[in-house]
This record gives structure tokens, sequence and C-alpha cells, in this order.
């Protein structure tokens, strides 16, 4: 990104007739003087000679009218925050009852040097005289005292503005000083129909701008509360704090295209001093594990504070975060968790899986890999870059990838051009469409080190495609809006014209199949043992006699491999035209001690006969225990209450350095205990009092993470009365 | 960009299965052992037991015949240069004949850690036996000595290959050892149909990817050559430096769009460490001057050789250097000159210039502006991943610019899609398109800070475009392959759907115009002075008294004022429907002490009559003199030849600190000559000899730069037998 230096460097002085401003939090306390004398001498229109000459005695910036208006109650601050394309109020006090002679303007600034052809520089007008693209009327007089009402216009720059008051005085302007007080936050309104985040429907409103609690799935079975906490003190300065770390100029910011993009990759370290450090290790000791933030407040608030990158973030702590960022500065925006996702480093529609001779996987040659999962965003935005259809919810996605372009951001990308295969648009749309829609090859490789496929999947990538539901805690399956049903005309359809596009699939002549092998399994709790049913089919008109071998590791969720457990051969021999079930135990004393902080096993079986490959992989994700929470007290706002959050030590091992940590957007900041250990059978109790002071269905979380068990949640649900 | 150091450090461990490789020039010498024992104990099938075991003797790469039909004889290299989809051939001589019965291959390696599932190591067999993706076949069979054939697929890889022979013996496989001397060049392939680089013409292939010489429009009456030298020693391997300076996996090298945009990224330095350190000052005393460098060569060999980027560039250096990269690699590429190039931060198709109410500049207000030129590359590519009809040629620039998504990089953007207003395609065509196509919109900026628009002028902005001929130094006018003619149908249909696709244009309701203003100057030498024809006319039906004003600056060629030297007021009337003349000097003293480095006038007049202001703006590039060029000896490879440049100082002050540069791709390599003081009147004489390397219609070029004196260069033509 472009560095302040470079601008501030001489080397620049004849390139740009003035530095591009791309600080909105910088403190500007010299906007204009006092009094500015006209450029001319002549007297302007609209002063009325021999009156008492006007001034203000003070300017009410109208909060409560204002935020419940604009639905930005909830923002913990001192200052006025209103959505754009909307009006809002404020009440101004002169010296004296103004005339209709009298000649005054609103002034509203941000950044630095700011141009009034950019927008940044913004004069409202309550008379016949033109001003700037927001309008102004008279709402009321009352003696003294003038209720004006502004209306920005809806593509207006987002961010925080200084608010003056010009009077036209003889010879020349007269403003109010600067005032920190009168400072206003105009945001993106997802209610004005002007606006490029306009969403209709009061209810996904409500969910995608003004939910501050939200629910990230992991895996089919799992999911985790997070707290966005979009309206906590400082969040809305550490959002613009990110906007400004980024350099972007001020002038672009009203467009939200380019924003969420320049989001993206904020959040990230690379290329930029982003928030958030990724860390796909076990060692978190150097930071914070990515199990155990609580929500994103704590990380917006040390990265503004600081001006250093988090330690650590995975996927869904990017994701997390980045979904506070979108809803803070009015964004609608969600959290989407896809199942099997493609991480392919070539671009193609392909995911090369590689085996060996033996059938054992060929790590060394293998280079793609499949995510058991992967979170990102989506935010609901017009695309009035696109052809017409393609608007409505994109693809966001800030955890780092190698998108084909070589920068670590990704999106805004149409989900329906990905549905509709039309992969031609701005941005990333085909890294996205092959992350749900890759094919995984399942490839031999002999001894001279040539591949040959022996298998295509279709199905595994891709598998299913959630988001929370609006208004509840469910999960809801979206799949379909990213893609037509496998094998249906309009998948054929949409992967033709993938193809056309340039997204290589595969091809390749298959043997014919007869014989395949199945894995399945019962969901696992973490310190039971693994029971796999193993089932070999013969579509062939002869028994076979099946050499197999099943090897179990423990995998990252990106499905690397952490460590290897278990490696077993055996044989079975299956009938003509028949299915055999070999039962498979794996003990919870095999895997326990190589877990490490991760709670996925990877198995896979593979088969040797007569010249045939069968290869079938099953990942286990481990049911890790829940922390138990109760509440008690009056559920309303300001009024004291308590919550106690128990646990007990279901393992025969100690528990080691023991780190807890509860939040509750509107009810409670962060806080953290620590226990040294917790033995094996023992339990702790922790007893915390706080204030509520949101109101409506609220949620408190704790997570727990130590050195020897990780992913370990709870949550309670509370409804604060106003 | 993704440093390495991410990838080495322990935290991405569970991220990727393994290190993704960035590197091609990384010196590699252990890809295999030589015998690397079979994974099972199989005796592998083609292995002839009771026969001599089969080894290699010799491998001959077969410079002559391959160079030859590959074009790419020109390379300054002893290794093997050949292009893609298109066979080449290896002599190889074993130790004894080889029969049906044995069993080898070829293997082409790139990068560290290569994987046949990702094109980094290819096999070739030459039977029945599968092998990678490109093809083999034996040619001819002499003894011991076999002539292979080897055919690249048309989208390998680009970039350095390491090749061995392989021998499947008893239980392994027998290897070639190591030889740099076999490692091998593959390019993109402009002869190829099946390249998304092919150009069906020979002219332009020969021009756009065999030309090492260039011309680079300045403005409409100035030109000046660019020596490109991608053929020079280390030159290539500088462009793959650049490459692996980006930290592109060497998996993503085939792939065009990719790699020029990427190369867009990395020819400046800006998000990266790339090559050149851009300067739009006057002090180049840490560096070269933008104006003093005759060609790309010295730039991309201090840069590969010292890894720190160049200091200086200004856009025709960038444009320079990039197209020789984008030449080298095999990508047919031409530079472009835009004349009145728009250079505006928003993204709007508005130009907007601010003039107090006086009619002067009001230069704090004015954000946009208009640079006197600007050059960037085409690159000739099919476009798989867009619609048909936008493949060919594409605009790639590498000039740091402000596009909207906040990288430095631009491009590849369809010129066929920026000419029909096709905005909704990758990379950057609205940025282009506003470049090319932005409206300049005048605006009067009141007491009140209130802007209001007095005129439009949508001609001035991207008046013409022009790039070299094919085979010839003329300047070739391109404007119609960018718009269509202004006012014509298409091209109100083209602002149409620019205007849909987001980009908005300027719709102010403006005065009726009663006055307008025009200045007409003849070109002007350095040193001359200047006489500007001022045209009033009155299209009114009553005489008009216009108070007006000129005002004369120094700019940069980015607009940016310099410095000023000129204000002058007059009166002049003008009757009812008639045009009055004035003609207006200003002398060389005026402007010579205000230069600097720069040779670009820029004149405003602004006029008030009544309610009415009027502008018009004329710039004037001042012709420096020109250096002598004239060569003796016989015009022949390898044969001694002399060169002689002179320079007669013209002007009546001395030229100090003056800097004399030479170069001739395929003739002669960068040399320098330094002489204190020129004094006025005074001649200089400087003869060099060289030795032409190559053969055909070649130019030698020399630029004389001192403190008070730039853009004074010379040039001559020599046919040079083979």
């Amino acid at each position: 990104m472009m560095s302040l230096s470079t601008y501030e460097s001489n080397q620049y002085r004849g390139r740009y007739s003035m530095p591009v401003p791309t600080s909105n939090l910088l403190i500007i306390e010299n906007d204009f003087p006092e009094f500015q004398p006209f450029e001319e001498e002549a007297t302007p229109r609209g002063y009325a000679p021999g009156v008492a000459s006007l001034s203000v005695q003070n300017i009410d910036m109208c909060l409560q009218i204002n935020k419940s208006k604009h639905y930005t109650t909830a923002y913990d601050t001192q200052n006025l925050v209103v959505r754009r394309g909307q009006e809002f109020v404020i009440q101004v006090t002169f010296s004296r009852q103004p005339t209709p002679a009298d000649n005054f303007q609103l002034e509203f600034l941000i950044g630095s040097d700011p141009s009034p052809s950019k927008g940044s520089l913004v004069a409202v007008t309550f008379g016949s005289r033109n001003g700037g693209q927001w309008s102004g009327k008279i709402l009321e007089t009352r003696g003294n005292t003038l209720m004006l009402g502004i209306k920005p216009n809806a593509t207006a720059i987002v961010g925080k503005y200084r608010t003056y008051v010009a009077i036209m005085a003889d010879g020349g302007v007269q403003r109010t000083k600067r005032d920190a007080n009168t400072d206003m936050y105009l945001l993106f309104n997802a209610w004005c129909p002007d606006d490029a985040v306009f969403l209709s429907d009061e209810a996904q409103r409500r969910e995608y701008v003004l939910n501050d609690t939200g629910v990230i799935y992991q895996n089919s079975a799992s999911q985790r509360s997070w707290m966005y906490g979009q309206f906590e003190r400082g969040i809305l300065d550490a959002c613009i704090y990110i906007l400004d770390a980024s350099q972007m100029p001020i002038y672009n910011r009203g467009n939200v295209i380019n924003l969420v993009r320049i989001g993206s990759a904020m959040i990230n370290t690379q290329d930029d001093n982003g928030v958030l450090v990724g860390n796909w290790s076990d060692d978190y000791s150097l930071g914070t594990a990515p199990t155990a933030w609580t929500g994103s407040a704590k990380i917006l608030l040390q990265y503004a504070n600081s001006g250093v990158s988090v330690c650590f973030a995975q996927c869904w702590v990017y994701a997390g975060v980045f979904n506070t960022f979108l809803r803070c500065l009015g964004i609608p925006a969600r959290v989407i968790t896809n199942i099997n996702s493609a991480h392919d480093n070539t671009g193609n529609l392909k995911t090369d899986l590689i085996f060996l001779t033996d059938g054992t996987p060929d790590r060394r040659n293998t280079r793609d890999s499949i995510w058991n999962f992967h979170c990102w965003n989506e935010v609901y935005i017009a695309r009035a870059d696109l052809p017409p259809g393609l608007g409505g919810w994109q693809v966001v996605d800030s955890t780092p990838q190698e998108t084909s372009d070589g920068y670590y951001r990704c999106g805004p990308a149409s989900v329906a051009a990905i549905k509709e295969g039309l992969l031609c648009h701005p941005f990333d749309s085909g890294f996205v469409f092959a992350e749900v829609n890759s094919d995984v090859v399942f490839h031999k490789r002999d001894q001279y080190g040539t591949l040959t496929p022996y298998k295509v999947d279709k199905t595994l990538v891709g598998q299913a495609i959630y988001t929370k539901a609006v208004g509840s805690t469910s999960a809801v399956d979206i799949t379909h809006t990213y893609k037509y049903p496998e094998g249906s005309a309009e998948d054929n359809r949409t992967m033709t014209r993938a193809e056309e596009y340039g997204c290589e699939r595969d091809h390749s002549e298959l043997p014919d199949v007869q014989l395949s092998v199945v894995i399945t399994a019962e969901p696992v709790q973490l310190g039971q043992d693994v029971n796999l049913a193993v089932d070999f089919q013969n579509h062939g008109e002869f028994p076979k006699t099946v050499e197999a071998h099943l090897s179990g590791s423990v995998i990252f969720y990106t499905g690397v491999t952490a460590s290897d457990f278990k490696a077993l051969d055996f044989t079975v021999t299956v009938p003509a035209n028949q299915t055999e079930r070999v039962m498979l135990k794996i003990t919870a004393e095999e895997y326990l001690p190589n877990l490490g902080s991760q709670l996925s096993l990877n198995f896979v079986v593979t088969g040797q006969a007569d010249d045939q490959s069968v290869t079938a992989i099953k990942v286990i994700d481990l049911q890790a225990p829940v922390l138990t929470m109760t509440v008690s007290g009056q559920p309303q706002v300001q009024q004291e209450m308590f919550v106690t959050v128990s646990f007990t030590n279901p393992f025969n091992f100690p528990l080691e350095k023991v780190n807890l940590a509860m939040e509750g957007a509107g009810l409670m900041t962060h806080r953290t205990r620590y226990y040294s250990v917790i033995n094996p059978q023992a339990s702790i109790s922790w007893k915390e009092s706080f204030v509520p002071r949101l109101d409506g269905p609220r949620r408190l979380l704790a997570v727990m993470d130590c050195s020897n068990l990780q992913q370990v949640w709870g949550s309670v649900d509370i409804d604060i009365a106003a």
C-alpha cells in the first residue's frame, strides 16, 4: 500500500496538485480561520446591512431524535451517528432570530484538505442559494432557534465529519469554533433505497446490520457463538482506523465496493500492516490461540490502540472480525461456512490428491488440500459496476489466500454470478467458484513419477454452505444460492460456462469401477473410542480379495496432517455383486496423545484388488465438552446481574494453564480468569457481575483454552428488558 | 506480497501441505539422487534383463537448430531458449543403441519441489507409456544417438527448466547428473495458435515480440527512441528475477493474464520491492533523471544484480522497462502514449478544474490533473476469462496510479471493452476508460465555497493515442481502437453503457455561451520567444468588454505547476458576433530562469464580461536541441565500427555537469561520457568504437542530461549485414 512517506516526499511534488488525504481520525483543529475574508472586496449577496450581526450561540446535534430514527442508538459514543441518504436534524441557536436576508450554511468536513469537488467538504444551504450535494431545509423556527433538516446524499463519503456553522458577514465568513462534540459519524444506510447497501427486508436489516451477536459454523456438527460487538465503545473509531491504516483515500470511502475490497485486504496482515496475524500451527504461545477468542471487540480495540497486528487468527477469526467491521459501518454482512472447501493454488477446478502404488497418500507430491471448513463473509450490495442481476450477496474473504492475482484479498464476488458460472466479472469469482465446485481427482503415481487418475469425486467439495438464520441461532443451508444441484441441466450449463471462461476441469478417462469403498462413523465425543464401518462393494461378477490399509492421522482443519497415529493392514474378501463390511475400532488412547490443539481425525482406507485401487476418506470432528453457564438477577438495562461459568474436567488427565474468557455484546466487556490446573473430575465455578447496557435478546459467551484442550465453549441467552 | 519468511515460519505449518515454490532462479543441485530405487520391489515393465544396462553419454540441446526455428537466436545466452507449444529437438547419445525394450524419459523441472500435478515436473516419454503434458517422439536414430522431438504444451509454465534423462534400470531409475548447460528457457509463443499470446501476422510478431528498439511519443510534437534490449546478456534472467521477487508461485507462471498483472505491479516499487522508484520532482541527485535513460537494459541489470529498486522513473521509463519485460518473455507488447491523460482519483468521468471568481486557477481546491501525456503498454493476448470479442490488445500500466482498488497496478484491460464501454470485466477497465474519456469540467468557486460549473470540454482528454508503426519509426494514431468519434451514435451508446456501469458523468446545466476564448501558438524552440494568439469570440448581439488575465507557468508533464513566471491583466472589447484577436508575446528571458528540468509551459487566459466567465488553456512543449550522430566503418556483424556524437551549445549560458549516455541494442552496451561544462556556442564531440552483435536495421541512441538542460537526444540508424 502507499506509504505516507511517499506522498510527503518531495519526489512526488510534480505528481500531485495536493497530497491525497488518507486519514480520517487525524485530529484537525484549524480547518478555517474563525473569520475568513472574502476573496473579493464586493459586499456579498445576502448580507443585510443595518441589522445586528448574526452569531451562533449553540449547536445541538439532537442525538436522541436522530439516533433512534437512524437505528444507531446502540453505538456507545457521545457523538452523533447517522446514516446517509436519510434526513437528520440539527438545532442551531443564534444570537437573534435569523431573517430571510441572513445568509448562513452548515459545513461538514472529512479528512485533511477537504475539497468541495471531492465531497469531503460539503456546504449545506437552507435557501435558494446552491450548496453542495447534501440538501438542507429549515424545519422549524422557535425564536432564535432553528431546527434544520440535513439529508446527506446516498453516495456520501462514510466516516467521521467535523461540523461548522458559517455565517456570511460583512466582508467575510464568520464560522463557529472547532468543537469535537459536534463531530458526526456518517454510515452506509441499508434502509435507504438509493444507497448501494439497501436491503428491503426489515428482519434482514435487523439481523445483518444490527445484530451484534452471531454464530459461526465449523462443521456439520459444530458451531460456536461469536460476539461481533460492533456497537461497543471504540469499535466505530477502530473500523475507521483500519481504513486510515489502509491509506484508502478519503474521497473513495463512499464507494462500498472499493471499501469492502480494501477491508478484505486489511483484516489480514499480508501486504500491509493489517488487523490479524494468521497462525496455522499448534504453537500460539506468542499470542492468543485462534480458538480462544470470544469475539471481535478485543481484537479491534487492541489493533486500533497499538497500531500493531494482533496474534493470532484462523479463518473464522478473520470472518468474525471482518463481519464486525462491515456491520459497524452499516454494510449488511454475514459469516458463511463452506464445508469441504477446496484450496488449490493454480485456479483450476481440480483438487489433485496423489496416492502411491500401494495406495497410501503421497504427501510429498500432493499440493492441494481440502479444508474441513472455510469461513468467509457475504455483503449485500448493489453492483452498479456489473450487468443487472448480479447484485445482492457478494463473497468477501479476508483470510489470506493465494487468489490468482497475487494479493491477499478476495471479492466482492457476486454469489449469483458464481451460481451461473459467470466468471468474467470482478472480483475473484473464479477463485470462489473453485472453492465450492472443485472436483477431487484421485491420482495414482507410478514408479516413473507418472500420474494416472483413477477416481473423481464431484460431490465432496462445497458439500454444504451454512449461515446463521435471520432472527434465530439455527443454521440455514444456502448451498442452493451458490450452485445448482449436482448433475442437473443447470449445473451442466454452469460448469460448461465456467470452462469457457478458462476454468480447467478434469476430463480423464477413468477405469470402470469394479470395486468401491465407503467409510461411515457415528459422531464421537472427545475421549471416546472411534468406530469405523468400512464397506467394500464388489460391482463385478467374480469375488475379490482386497488387500486393504487404514491410516489414521490428526489433521488441521485445513486438511494438512498434524501427526499420524494409526496404520493397519487387513484383508477382506468380497463376493461378487455384494458389499462386505469391516468394523474397525480406534481407541481414545491411540489418538489422544497426538491431538495437540486439533480435534479432527482423518482416516484413509485404501484397497487393492487385482489391478484396481480404491480409496475412501473420512474426517471425524471430535465433540469437545461444553461450559455450563447460568445467570441470575433482574434482566433489565442498567440493573446488576450475575453469571456463573462451570466446568468439570471429564478426562483422566489434568487440564493445565487454563484460560477462561467471557463477554457479551451490550452486556459485559471481555473478562478473563486463569486456573493453573483443573484435575481429573475436578470442577471450577467462575462468577461475575455485569450491568446490561442494551436491551433485547442477548447472549453471554465463555471460551476455555488450555495447552491440552481447546475449543470448549458455552453460552447463555438472556432477554434484557428496556 | 507474501514474504518468504511467512512460508518458512512455523506459523503456516498446518496451512500448506508443502511450501509454495516462488523462485525460479534459485540454484537447485539435488533434484534427484542419481539412482532412485523403485518404491516397490517388483521388476518394472520395460526393463530388459540380460542386455547391457543403458546409460547416457551426452545431451546436445541443439541450440542452432532450435533457436532459429523458435526465433530466439538474438538472446545472448549459452542456454537453449525455445517457445512453448512448438517442437524443439534434443540429441541424446547413449552407451549403446537403445532397443524398444529400453525404458527412458526426459524430465524437465522448474522451481523447488517440482510437482507433476502442477506442471513443474514434466516427464516426456517416447513410446506407448504415458508421460506428462508435453509430447515426445523419436525423430531419428543414428547408432547410439537419438534425435528426440519434444513439444511442450501451449499452457506450460514459462521460465528456466532443468533437464534430465532418466533410464528405468534394474530396481530403480538412473538419472543424468545435474548440468547447468542443459538448462532451458521456455517462453510464451506468439507463433503458436494454441498459445494465449498468439498473433497471426508475421510483421506484427516481428515488431511486437522481436524488435528490441522502439519509439515513445511524449506529445504530439516530440518522440524519443528507447532501447528495449530484451535480447541483451542477462536480461532474460533479470525478467525471471522480477517474477521471483514478486513471489509469484511457479505454478501460475504459464498464465499470461496473471503474469502481466503481477508484472505491472512489480515494475514499480509501490507495494513491493519492485524495479523502479518514481520521482516527479526536479531533484534527481540521488539517482538517474528519468529523462537521462537510453533504454531498459541498464535498469533491469542493475535491479537484478543488486535486488534494490532503481532510481528514477516517470511514466515512459516504466512503460519502456515493462515493454522489455513483456517482449523478453515472448508476450507481444507495445508502448502507448495518451495525449492529455486524465488523472482523477475518484474514478468518475469528470476532471474538475476550479477557478476563483476573478478567473484565476484555484490551485488549492483543484485536485484533478490532466497529464500532458501518459504512457502505458498494450499486450496482445486472448482473454479466455472474458466473453468472446474482448481478446486482442489489452492495456497494462506499471506507472503507480491510484486505481480504484488501492494497489499500484493496472490491467490487463481489454481495449475492445473500453471502446464499447463494457466496464464490467476485469481488470481496471473503468480506470483506463476515464483516462481517455474524462470530461473536463470548469467550475467557478464562489465566496461561500460553492462550485458552479460553467464549461465542459469533452474533447481535451484522450485527444490522441499513439504507438509506433509496425516496421517503421512513424507514429500511428490508434485513438479509434479506444473510442468512437466524439458525438457519434456509437460514442453515445458507449458513454451510456459506461454510466450504467457506475461511471458518473457531468450533467450540469451550463449557462448559454455568449463569449468564448481560444489560444493558438506555433511550435517553439527552447530559447525562442513564445507568441500567443488569443481569440475572444462574442456570440451575442451586443459588444462586450472583457477584463482578461493571462497567467504563465512552467508545469510538469503531469500538469502540476512547477513555477509561475507571468501574470498580465489586459482589456479587450469584442463587437457583437465577432472575434477579436490579441497577440501576447512571452520572451525567452521570462521563462528560461524558471524551467528547471521541465520543457512545458502552461498558459491560462481567463476573461470576465458582465456575469460571464471564459477560460482557455494552452500547453506549449518547448523543442529541445538535438544531438548529431554519425557512424563509420563496415556495417556487418562482428566488424568494428565507430560512432561520433556531436553537440553545440546554442544558448548564451554554459551547460554544466553534462552527462552523455549512449547505447544500441545488438550494437553497443550502455556507455557514458562526462563534461563538467559546455560553454555558450562551444561544441563537444564524443567518438566510440563498437562491434555489432546482431544484424538487421538497428539504431544507436544518445541522450544528454545536465542540471540546466534535459531531454536532449539524438539517434542514428544503421543496417547491419549478417
